[in-house]
């Protein structure tokens, strides 16, 4: 198809298509003929994926560059490709705050993915985040102990596997594509019902005096 | 005490203090001479409140000023203050992509809250939100129906619950920030725990392959 016909088809205006070639993110069309260059559906496919990831999944371009690189080097596991995802749904500080707490709280962390059984590599960047999580609200007076955390693994662990029922085969980069949209719109789903579990679980108990 | 001393005990240096001060996230200190000022307990915990925010959460400052005014402002309902939070944890496009599947996904929607019974509003953003991931998985080929969603509900219902079942008395600014970090942070640890499931599940369904 013609570029117009991409643009119409795809909801995408034919500048904003010329500058995703332009940097990288759509490959080019095939020239057909001097000024002239037919697209096809991948095309079509990596345009609707780009739209999602910088709408309702409002990533930067930067990171959704980055997701691309990460869907076509096919030799990269997919556990390194959602790690990717999941880096760029919730970017995380790289340097921990100083605090006492931490190394006790990181022992907890280990000790609960012990006992739930994953296999998490030890210096996963999330057992550093969920510590940094367990020590921060220690520090702010929550008397919460690790055990308060069992029922996040349980709906993480379902949730997930839910997910993952969902993934196409194979392991060429549409698939992969589409393991990725799937697992960044999953994760917005999950914080728009909360904002709406929020809502509703606050008018129950405060009904009387909001 | 002297601005070194909240220094230490904060691990935030003095310069940063300074910043926070002018830039309106701090109140100043009680002057008690010339260039001398003396602050109390409620500046270190409202700078270990900016310092979780900006550092773990990784929120930016001028969505830390919003929650600080939603906080301060204790007439606002705590519904509409978890909505701030949501919203700076996980910021929403306020423009849909047209697409012909969002106004039957927005039905979809509308039927599911009301068969969970959830109070939301009608106009809740949370609502289009949901809304747009479900007609962007059906754009993007996906065959989950309303149905799928239904785990994410009663994950983000328990959650929540339990999160609220911590929330300190009291609607003064100090129980209402430490509501608002508890709330930050534990979307953080679901993340957390969400990347740790995907790298569990991915290498049991993969371990032959990887």
């Amino acid at each position: 198809m013609r570029i117009s016909e991409l643009s119409r088809r795809s909801g995408v205006p034919v500048g904003t298509i010329k500058f995703y070639v332009r940097e990288g993110l759509l490959p080019p069309g095939e020239l057909t003929a001097r000024n002239q260059a037919e697209y096809g559906e991948h095309h079509l496919r990596r345009l609707r994926f780009i739209r999602v990831l910088t709408g309702i999944v409002q990533m930067d371009l930067s990171s959704v560059r980055d997701l691309l690189l990460a869907i076509e080097y096919e030799h990269l596991p997919l556990h390194d490709l959602f790690d990717v995802v999941n880096e760029a749904l919730v970017p995380q500080a790289k340097v921990a705050m100083p605090s006492p707490s931490l190394a006790p709280a990181r022992s907890d962390v280990d000790e609960l993915v012990d006992r739930l059984g994953w296999r998490v590599a030890p210096d996963a960047a999330a057992r550093d985040i969920l510590a940094q999580v367990v020590a921060a609200l220690h520090d702010l007076g929550c008397d919460c102990d690790i055990d308060f955390f069992l029922p996040f693994a349980a709906a993480a662990d379902q949730l997930v596997v839910q997910e993952l029922d969902l993934l196409p085969a194979g392991r060429e980069a549409d698939a992969r594509a589409a393991a990725v949209a799937r697992a960044a719109l999953l994760a917005v789903a999950m914080a728009a019902m909360r904002r709406m579990a929020h809502e509703h679980h606050l008018a129950v108990r405060y009904a009387d005096v909001a």
